[in-house]
């Protein structure tokens, strides 16, 4: 395989976009990451966008051809990926395998989502259509309450506390309160994240994610063609995919995810780096306990200690091993998850 | 690229499945296609799935993992490939480039639709949701009338008239009746077909396709590895993925694909042969005008003259080039594109 590097880059401002439409947001990314990577726009040959259910959030579907023609490239082939949660990292995936093995050089790859719909239980139903809507949805299973029963074994298990959960949700605010394209950009003290109403034993309003619209987008080349072009090419060293039963009830485990421990072992095999080697982490914190059994399965951090290691601090800026420097997508925001149902 | 074969195909009756599940659909044609196959499914690494709205017809979006663990298969790569009514052929495309560039040995490719609701205008609106709805959405451009301005435009510039439309589904309705798949299994006389009433000018009810709920599924592995398993594997000699501007106003033809032309010339390109070798031709016939225009753009019929080429009988069964054998989207029923609306 070709060794593939990434070029350009953009992000909007994660937040409430319900004044804007939907391909403003598609234009201000791709447009933004074209015009980063500073290439003629001609050069790209094929459009990868994730995206969760514009269908039903935006009245959008088909949303491949949408993006390329919004941006130009209506004659460039396209694709929609859907993986719910990891739709923005299927499309990655799949334009960076495209050039890795010679069938395009050069990609556009856009993830999209604009959630906010007129009321939030709307939006909560749309959401739990990503998970089994024959056994689960009946029963009230979703996201919140789905991660919930991740959290309390985690709990029973390890000793993992409110607090650790918490300690996720305040250390994310604060590198939020950082970064000028995160959602919310303020910190909350740990206290008030405790004595938060609770949505779904044990978590309270601060243990979800928000309900947030954004697009981002990347524009990705052969390592040979960004040496030409870019001074500080980014290189994609290593790209794993593992995958977890869907029905709650299939799951062998509720402490680990093993989508992670697969996607990590393959990724690390083939970037050939070492965990020592890693400087920082940005991994799916969807909900606090996430964030916890992320780091563990990845590798970092001993099974049932995440939650530990989160309270003293190492995962913190600064500490031994930041993990979602960006705010994640607890402050930052996740163009998927609803948190703020109800308010 | 590693050549590439088919070792295991199946397609469920099509038709209104309105009495069964969704996960019995794609119980019944994955698992038709790995017993097709005869291999064990733990030989199967990794599962793509094309489906165009199953969140909205079904309550059930990330179809990836929802069919991978159907299937026994939870723990697999899985994804759900998204292009209208080109999911399909995305998700067919993505399984032969993985196998064909070395990522994985033997995958599973599936397609769903289980697109009958409770009402037809419900349909109608959920698949008009392909195109473009901020600017086309609102002033009724959907599949038919949409596809009408090609057919106005091609009996204007060829001198295509409604008889050669007309025996595009006279012919399909023909082949369909020799489909035990197909949805509808009837032949129609021409001039029932001619007689039917407007849907929307110039075309009548038998211009348009079905309403269709099915699966179909096919694995895929190397030549080297299917010849060891298959007496008769099948070859997937090319492939090609083409576009055009998704938004009907920046379309630069009505009488021509242009993402047919690209798509057409990348797979001949890739397989080396030549259209004098080909025998059977099964394409997109979302209306009678779609399989006439797709005919000429594949390069088999001089721009034009495809609706002369149908008069004269070369495409029907027995003639000089059959064309969609199958009985077509027109009579084996498209899983995707609404006909019986108001019926």
């Amino acid at each position: 395989m070709r060794e593939v590097a990434i070029i350009g880059a953009y992000q909007t401002r994660h937040g409430n976009h319900s004044d804007r439409l939907l391909r403003d947001l598609i234009s201000e990314a791709g447009n933004g990451a074209i015009k980063n990577a500073g290439i003629d726009r001609k050069e790209i040959q094929a459009v990868y966008v994730g995206n969760y259910a514009g269908q039903e959030f935006n009245a959008q579907n088909t949303m491949g051809s949408y993006a390329a023609t919004i941006l130009g490239l209506g004659n460039r082939p396209a694709q929609k990926l859907e993986g719910a949660c990891a739709s923005g990292g299927l499309a990655v995936r799949a334009g960076f395998l495209a050039v890795a093995t010679g069938i395009y050089d050069t990609v556009l790859v856009l993830g999209v989502e604009k959630m906010n719909t007129k009321d939030p239980e709307t939006t909560m139903e749309i959401v739990a259509r990503g998970q089994d809507s024959d056994f689960e949805g009946g029963f009230c299973i979703s996201g919140p309450s789905g991660f919930a029963l991740n959290a309390i074994r985690h709990m029973h298990e390890f000793g993992t506390t409110r607090e650790m959960l918490a300690t996720v949700a305040e250390k994310n605010y604060f590198h939020g309160s950082k970064n000028p394209y995160a959602h919310k950009q303020k910190a909350i003290p740990l206290k008030n994240i405790l004595n938060a109403r609770v949505v779904t034993t044990p978590f309270g309003f601060h243990d979800m994610s928000l309900v947030t619209d954004a697009a981002a987008a990347l524009v990705i080349t052969t390592r040979e063609k960004a040496k030409s072009i870019s001074k500080k090419p980014v290189l994609i060293k290593g790209s794993g995919h593992g995958a977890d039963y869907f029905t709650l009830s299939m799951k062998k485990t509720s402490v680990a995810f093993p989508a992670t421990i697969q996607a990590a072992k393959e990724a690390f095999g083939m970037a050939n780096v070492k965990h020592s080697e890693i400087d920082v982490i940005e991994c799916h914190d969807c909900f606090t306990i996430t964030e916890i059994i992320n780091i563990e399965d990845l590798g970092f951090v001993e099974k049932g200690n995440g939650g530990h290691f989160t309270l003293e601090g190492h995962t913190r800026l600064g500490g031994k091993l930041p993990v979602n420097t960006s705010g994640g997508l607890k402050a930052k925001g996740i163009p998927l998850e609803p948190r703020e149902l109800g308010k």
